[in-house]
């Protein structure tokens, strides 16, 4: 709609399906006048949904592991090729907790499986960057974009181990961010986004009572998967060139609440 | 260039000169389509360049000191009907403190200049809010941004008194802007900027010497005072609807660096 | 019990009854070995439970009023006459709002209310530092601690403009703690206490319904003013010389929870 | 001293060897009236230092590996034996990065290097609460507290992944410090220490040049493994019962500093 991204390259990491954050991102991606590759890991490619995005925004599609090195290498690799150029923006939003799927409680983890969602959750930051770092894949004041949660800061007790694996996650964006701006001109960012209907985060126990919560308890209520793709753009754009190493909420204000009238009112009719 | 800003309205406070942040953000808002109101206290005017910015941006100014409810009134009441309806955007850029100008020592401050500088740089920020919120002068999803700077955090020994009006300032974003977002969705924010070479800034003592340390800290350098005008639009624009009570850093990664390469590499010079 | 202040001697400030957090802190500092003076605001005094307390703590009062120069260096010259000797620690634990006292919404307040609030809340640790400073009246390693709520950080409605003041307090004390430290080893931090039932608090708006709130939302429940004056002890002894410039959070956990089972459950039974 | 943790019992993860935090902390809980098992990975008390530090406390040695569960089940119930009753407190200081040692830069990490290293320094934190809590081990009002570093928050580029792993830990803390506390009444916090020449910390490259700087930054200087272990006490004791799921800076000040006015001068004369 504004042309922000004209002429831009990216590679946009978890568009699932339409409730994706990242299949909006890619969306509004394309109307910005961006190009790009989409990526997922095979498992999640099963549905074929996103074909479907491929063909809407004219991208390719490259099954990627991203705890692969083998698998992000190719991905980068082809990446350049079909994009004909450096890469100008980077989408990860890539999460999943084993413990979670198995209904393990985080008082009483499964290491493998806390390992296993650590691999894919935090560590495959550093390995998608580990590789377009190495591969100086990335142009100056490119920009990388990592979806976090503000798990990472407070207690919500379901979201069991995705809280410390998104402080891991935001950690590395910090320390990888570090020299992608000293030797590249590259910004790392994380958004902080509202607990989002994803087909993802419905899946977790009382995620239906958390939103409305959350809800009532933003000025603003929460952020829509669109919204943080329109927000994601702005980071994508070269209006935001000096913002890096930072962690920002995208939540309705959320994060600076203690708490809000109407929950209060709430409280007090119990 | 992008027109993010096409059919906005707003209000500019404190554009000193071309080096004043706010005179850039006028600019650009002037670029992406928007028409606004400049204002300034009548004592920061008389040097004229104001009616300069206003020229080239089509704005009329509007004097009004940012202490005085009533000219804060007449500024919004004026600015409605000059603008032809309700503000979009607002920026406050304000800030002084007697005590570095009289050269007192933080640790011996005079209480008079103390309150002057907090009413002026900080309580200003209410003020106008205020004078918006009464009057319903804001459309929904408007935004208002503040300018801060680090030392509402940290220490930073030559900022003086400076430090805690931005604490002032920051709070009265979160506070003031649940009402606004819970009332109005309207977002407020404050950015906090790197040390810019202002007109302001380069009086106080020892800049020069800090510009250049937080430049070697910093893994993308210094942002500029153009740069943090870009980083405000988007604020200003459509896309970061949900942003709010939040204070945003656009420093270069400066606030989460602990120590950079080059700054260790100096100090082991030593 | 512990003797953790043997031979201390201190200034405390604020301690209006025994539902007071400065009365418990002065009753635990009398049993941990420490000697004191006692002050409050003239008005405050009117009641003459101080002087209960000082019988109880073989302590004088000096009444002081922290908005004035004169007074606190009445308070100062005092003290270090009557304890015989350079002050190891001090308790500011002083703040009213007028516009809470008058009704005043806070997007309707008056600003002489504002600046007398600022000027009590806030502004009168400045001064009280400024005094101790420039007397050269504190020992090395000694410690002062003003106590704070977390509305300095996130949005707590009914805490009106005190929210503001508290996050200038807390900006006091990083701006002044570097000096103090630096200068003379003195080390000054502020307390983030739970919401609690003093006299006057319990008098704020929907103070019982929120007091409850926290209660729930606490993995520890809320901290008592008991358990503050202990925490605060603490900061005094010599355990923890090198803990300064910090806000420390002394509430059950509250201020890291972003929602408690027990919150939620309530929440869904709506 | 004061007889702060008298009767209390406790568990000591990682005193190496007199530089050891841990060590020191032993032999603070001693002289404070505790009781305590001391732990250590079998192949870090191959030098057998381990065995002074159990004379001198009166206490006995349990080897464990902190990574394995069957070891921690094993210590935790060998202590409650050897106890005589359910733990007060518990230090978990315990941190290694395979990458480090090993020269691999950040950006160009291992792995196996990175997943063994995040098991020991981070996971092992979550393992020890885990039989903790399972074994229902702790007595109501129990401390936990791990070591952290402020590289959690921000970039330190030589920390390398242990910026990663301790952001990680301190998540840690909060997420099972949640549930410690609603369902036990303990609480759990991380200590982030200044820079210490431990035997560990001083390996790291570069370590001496930033501890001096981190000496001049610091208003009080640097905090000693001594003042860390005082501060330590603080924590295990009965008067800081309602602190939980903080991260607590022991730094003379330093995470709360922009820039000091040694450093600036260092800076100014290059």
């Amino acid at each position: 709609m504004y042309n922000l991204l004209k002429g831009k390259k990216g590679i946009i990491f978890g568009a699932l399906d339409s409730n994706s954050i990242a299949w909006k991102v890619a969306e509004r991606a394309h109307e910005e006048g961006a190009v790009f590759v989409l990526t997922n890991a095979p498992i999640a490619m099963r549905m074929g949904e996103i074909n479907e995005l491929a063909k809407k925004t004219n991208s390719q599609v490259i099954p990627a592991d991203a705890t692969s090195m083998e698998d992000l290498e190719n991905l980068v690799e082809k990446s350049l090729e079909i994009l004909g150029g450096k890469i100008d923006f980077v989408l990860h939003s890539i999460g999943m907790s084993v413990n979670v799927r198995k209904g393990l409680h985080y008082t009483n983890s499964n290491y493998e499986f806390t390992a296993k969602g650590w691999d894919v959750s935090a560590l495959s930051f550093h390995r998608v960057m580990h590789v377009l770092y190495n591969k100086k894949a990335m142009n100056e004041w490119g920009s990388i974009v990592a979806l976090s949660y503000m798990a990472a800061q407070r207690v919500f007790p379901d979201y069991n181990d995705m809280a410390d694996n998104k402080a891991f996650l935001e950690s590395v964006a910090r320390s990888f961010g570090y020299f992608f701006g000293r030797d590249f001109k590259v910004r790392v960012n994380t958004i902080s986004q509202s607990p989002t209907p994803t087909t993802a985060g419905t899946g977790v126990k009382g995620f239906g009572g958390f939103l409305a919560y959350a809800e009532k308890m933003s000025p603003l209520g929460n952020a829509t998967a669109l919204e943080c793709a329109d927000y994601t753009i702005t980071l994508f754009s070269d209006l935001t060139k000096k913002v890096t190493l930072q962690n920002l909420f995208h939540d309705g204000g959320f994060s600076n609440m203690g708490i809000s009238d109407v929950i209060m009112e709430n409280f007090n009719k119990e």
